[in-house]
């Protein structure tokens, strides 16, 4: 994709470009039954090696681990495993869909484990929407994965599932829409406010929708150095400030958003998007996935040099067209098929690649901020630009980068069980990742994943 | 392995030899760092497709199961994948090892329904051994799967959960140490006594041990033509009759167990595995995983052609070089390195892969019936002796024939959404089989599973 193509066609076009992937993924999705599957780890070519892999052989590692239970992680797949869980309650943009219907984008996303990160994760489907049922359905099925990747639950319960997880679980456990959403916005937002020539500290975010998204990425940003005064949140009733006593009667259930509501908006403004967008350096949207969500007119009152990353999947809240037509400098969207995308899958397969391979007990903030600046990092190297803030997912290098910044900050935070260097974890995971791809294009080249040649011609329409 | 080994070494010999897929278990489950990993089933290579699979593409296969459930068998793995279930209550010959403890077990499994079926099957490994919340967590994953298989669950709890769970599951559920290795007994039972010229609704058979597996085993066989009042039933206590006021007082919950009081062993007799050996014409043995369990003078006592099914893993009851001399003409074990493996992995690879493919609701006892003929039948074209009653794990043909026939069985039983008839499911599972073989091969071509020379020289131990 050329740097700039957004100019250079028009937006019929685009949209039409815009809706192919649905189309395309209709027939794809059914054509190819599903999009992984298990294979083996190890040789099997005759009777006698089952007799090792199997009964008698297998009872051996079974006792040594029954003798000492960390031993789990030399004689099984648990070091590389993650579990992919989700209730369905709020699936991309499309709501409380069910787990049925949630289960095409976790296995979507065991495909990136694998693919980028080469982490083995299994998609964990639940038909239970109550937080304390997933919870303990979750503690219930640790013992076989290395790490849980929580996805696509609902706002406020994921909160509380999240750190009612990270205290109980014996494994880490990540909200992909929470930590790793807010990492890659991080990312982005480094290199945007550098290409505007703006500071972090001093930037004027508007968050627009309040949901697990941008309350994490309030939390990450704030940490990282954002001015929270300076900033404001708005979710569907309008700019969160110390009035909103609906936010207030339910501050036990809404911890984060009451305390958005004291930290935030020094000027106490209210009223709504239009409001809270006026002045403002930065957009950061993760709300309706609707193209007028965020209007033209109201990308124009934003300051000079505006940075939107409308967030919202499939659709974002602006047509990135659009938006840059309205004066946006910058524009970034969770789609793969527009320049900058701000999309976790730029994170977890790094992130977990890292955190697994140094068997960390927990993924921390101060681990987000590196995988977030080696993303950052790496646009730089090669040059950023309004259409290029962040590495894009074919850049591969990202991902045993990331693990080795990941997998060297846990051990220095103390939190590692093997204490591998930079370079030990890099080429380790560098390996790992190698394996993974050149595995899927030899599948793909003898003919068990089979070509489709349908999809060559799909790309022609961009 | 030719025809009969035994004879021909020495016991001392045969016991190095029995011992060395252990050694060589712990080395190479080290090695290779577990037994099953992901794999991709749709093919990517650049960043376009990755808006196909994953945002925003996946959107829309989303919104079709949202609206149509049961498509969720048409656009993702659903229709392939098997949850291998076990709390690690009762793994092999081991006990209650625990759940981490049995995951090699149930990574072996995954890689068997793999190779043996094609079957997409992952191990999930429970942290709670309370049968109602076994029951709720497997409830619970149950959207993203295609089938459960339940495994080394001890017993009594076992039975109730697999009631529960074919009550209130709305995919297949099979508990493979019951039906499983009741169907491969039926199987080896049927060509054993035709080799010796019995009839099995005349022959006396005693089961030794009264878990899962035997009272499954006496389930299927009864249902299947044996005589309940011919066998003898012994648990732990000594033979089971109507004076076992231990299991009275107890028969709300072993109440398979005091029905068996109730329908076999018409003699009355009572004692323990001595006294019920007697006369036998077979002994089914599920116990105790020490080669004394039964022994030498007993086997002496059974009637003329003894069969002896010492099934117990890792470790017989009794060695078969030992039951043997003591004048049992047919010797059956639970190993894979010695003639006549009775073991599940010969059925659930098939069954569950014609179950999937038809997309049956349940798996009854008349599917499990024709699984044990197809076993049987196999065998007996290939010409069946006493060191060769069941088809080994190598004779591929097996499974693709085993699934075509318990498919038709479904459909012909109502049980099927899908109404393949018997050479479409027999091509569709032996491509399917073969695809997956051929992938393993491929990958330890490449390199990417690697060789191990070793293994090569372990098998010189034999």
């Amino acid at each position: 994709m050329s740097q700039e193509p957004l100019r250079q066609i028009n937006s019929e076009q685009l949209l039409v470009a815009a809706r192919q992937p649905a189309v395309d993924a209709m027939r794809l999705h059914k054509l190819y039954h599903g999009k992984i599957q298990t294979a083996l780890r190890c040789p099997i070519s005759n009777l006698n090696e089952l007799a090792i892999w199997y009964t008698p052989g297998v009872a051996a590692p079974c006792k040594a681990i029954a003798a000492n239970p960390q031993m789990v992680y030399d004689y099984t797949h648990k070091w590389n495993t993650v579990a992919i869980v989700s209730d369905g309650s709020r699936v991309l943009g499309l709501g409380n869909i069910g787990a049925k219907a949630g289960l095409p984008v976790m296995e979507g996303k065991a495909m990136l484990y694998k693919y980028l990160g080469g982490v083995d994760a299994w998609p964990i489907m639940l038909d239970s929407k109550d937080p304390d049922k997933i919870v303990e359905t979750v503690l219930n099925i640790q013992p076989g994965f290395g790490g849980i990747n929580l996805e696509d639950i609902a706002q406020p319960k994921c909160f509380r599932i999240l750190e009612l997880l990270r205290q109980r679980a014996e494994i880490p456990t990540w909200h992909d829409d929470q930590q790793g959403t807010a990492t890659v916005v991080l990312a982005g937002l480094i290199n945007a406010v550098k290409i505007v020539g703006k500071k972090l500290s001093e930037v004027r975010i508007v968050f627009v929708g309040c949901g697990a998204a941008n309350v994490a990425c309030t939390r990450l940003l704030f940490a990282f150095g954002v001015t929270p005064q300076l900033c404001i949140v708005v979710d569907s009733k309008g700019i969160l400030n110390k009035n909103r006593t609906d936010i207030k009667e339910r501050r036990d259930e809404f911890v984060d958003k009451w305390k958005l509501c004291q930290i935030t908006n020094i000027e106490q403004r209210c009223g709504g998007i239009a409001s809270a967008m006026q002045n403002a350096d930065v957009a950061i949207a993760f709300s309706k996935p609707e193209p007028d969500t965020i209007q033209f007119e109201w990308v124009k009152t934003m300051a000079p040099d505006a940075i939107v990353f409308a967030c919202a999947n499939p659709t974002p809240e602006i047509w990135p067209w659009s938006a840059k037509q309205a004066g946006a400098a910058i524009v970034a969207t969770g789609r793969s098929d527009f320049p900058n995308q701000v999309n976790n899958s730029l994170v977890f397969p790094g992130i977990f690649r890292g955190t697994l391979d140094v068997r960390a007990q927990t993924i921390t903030d101060e681990m987000c901020w590196v995988a977030a600046n080696v993303l950052a990092d790496l646009a730089a190297q090669r040059g950023i630009n309004p259409e290029y803030i962040l590495p894009t997912m074919d850049q591969w290098e990202v991902f045993p980068q990331m693990a080795a910044a990941v997998a060297v900050k846990a051990v220095s935070q103390g939190l590692a069980q093997i204490p591998l260097t930079y370079e030990q974890e890099y080429q380790q995971a560098l390996e790992i990742i190698h394996n993974s791809r050149e595995m899927t294009k030899l599948l793909v080249e003898a003919g068990l994943v089979p070509k489709e040649p349908n999809v060559e011609e799909s790309k022609k329409n961009f």
